[in-house]
């Protein structure tokens, strides 16, 4: 295998190990986030979000088992990462658990799925999108922050807090887990320019602000 | 509607209800427990299991809605006595949370499944079956709790106390509920005659029996 190729190989299975593993700590995330819920409807539309991470995380481990690629070494080297992110950002009410699904899940679909595109593997690449894709329920997210912003207005203001708390957390992390494990910064270096590499970034950070305009919480 | 005809339409909704409502707080438990497994194997597995419960809630609420019936309403009696029993047995180790979702699914199984049966509504009948019967993944923790007990025998005693304890409190919050919802125990009783009763109880504990001698654990 050439040197690039083993590169991509690599950088494949770093990006659909952290998937995997964001997947299963989103699912623990929301499972316990979703005891929050003011009412059984709302908690079960956590639970069923949940349920959707869960079922992307065992497409993410079939696609490495047909790879020969175990799960939980390929996972490995991003559970200090992930559990990190998530152990410094615990919601304390149920709205600030939506907001992270949300901009959490957002950042993720984004930065994931803008670095697919630099891979060569088809299958990898459509399934990175389908597992990314997959968002039939954030509006329910949407609604329900909303809603309770126009009932309390002050809300906003502590919700954009908290969501400005969660990107520094992200980035943070993020930054770890590539000092760690660089394939996916090389692959991305060797291939694409300086030009695409700034329009990716940009292309996450506006998406972001974007979700913070829909949610009605104020961009800074 | 006879008085008959509309005795079994309540136990029909409130079976099913109490059913979805044990769905929901099995869901939450299990994917509670998942967060003490060992490995991220047994997590994942664990979480499937949480999974599959919510899967069956989304059956079961479908066919409330068929019937006309708002699912809310349904297992509103049941909130009670099923979080009463969350909350008095919630489990402090992994293998607690197992020997939980296996003794206390597999009695809810064996008791809804024989109450059903009194039924008329065979579409009912079906999807009660089918949901109480999606068993596929229990081997994983008979194949946890013995072997955990043969690597410290110890284990065994501990674990055969808090299984009846689990026991202890489903009959005191099935009895709860069997107060306040009458329409089950009276659609038995209508329908059944004295030596079916004690065929019913008699099925549920050895059913239980077999399973402790399953796992390892002295039935007493």
């Amino acid at each position: 295998m050439s040197d690039s190729a083993e590169l991509a190989r690599v950088a494949t299975i770093d990006l659909l190990g952290a998937l995997a593993y964001g997947e299963i700590t989103a699912f623990e995330r929301m499972a316990q986030d979703a005891t929050m819920a003011p009412t059984i409807d709302d908690k079960v539309a956590l639970q069923e979000l949940a349920a959707l991470e869960l079922a992307h995380f065992q497409r993410l481990r079939a696609h490495l088992a047909e790879m020969g690629v175990d799960h939980t070494e390929a996972m490995d080297p991003f559970k200090g990462p992930l559990d990190a992110f998530h152990e410094a950002t615990v919601p304390k009410t149920w709205l600030e658990g939506l907001v992270k699904a949300y901009v959490g899940d957002g950042i993720a679909r984004d930065f994931y799925g803008e670095v697919a595109q630099f891979l060569d593997d088809e299958p990898t690449k459509e399934l990175v999108r389908e597992v990314l894709g997959d968002t039939g329920h954030v509006g329910f997210v949407v609604d329900r922050v909303t809603g309770a912003i126009a009932a309390e207005p002050a809300l906003a203001g502590r919700l954009a807090l908290w969501a400005r708390r969660l990107v520094g957390e992200a980035l943070t992390q993020t930054q770890r887990a590539a000092v760690e494990r660089d394939a996916l910064i090389d692959l991305v270096s060797e291939r694409g320019d300086l030009a695409e590499l700034i329009g990716l970034f940009k292309r996450v950070t506006d998406a972001h602000t974007q979700r913070m305009v829909t949610l009605g919480l104020t961009p800074n």
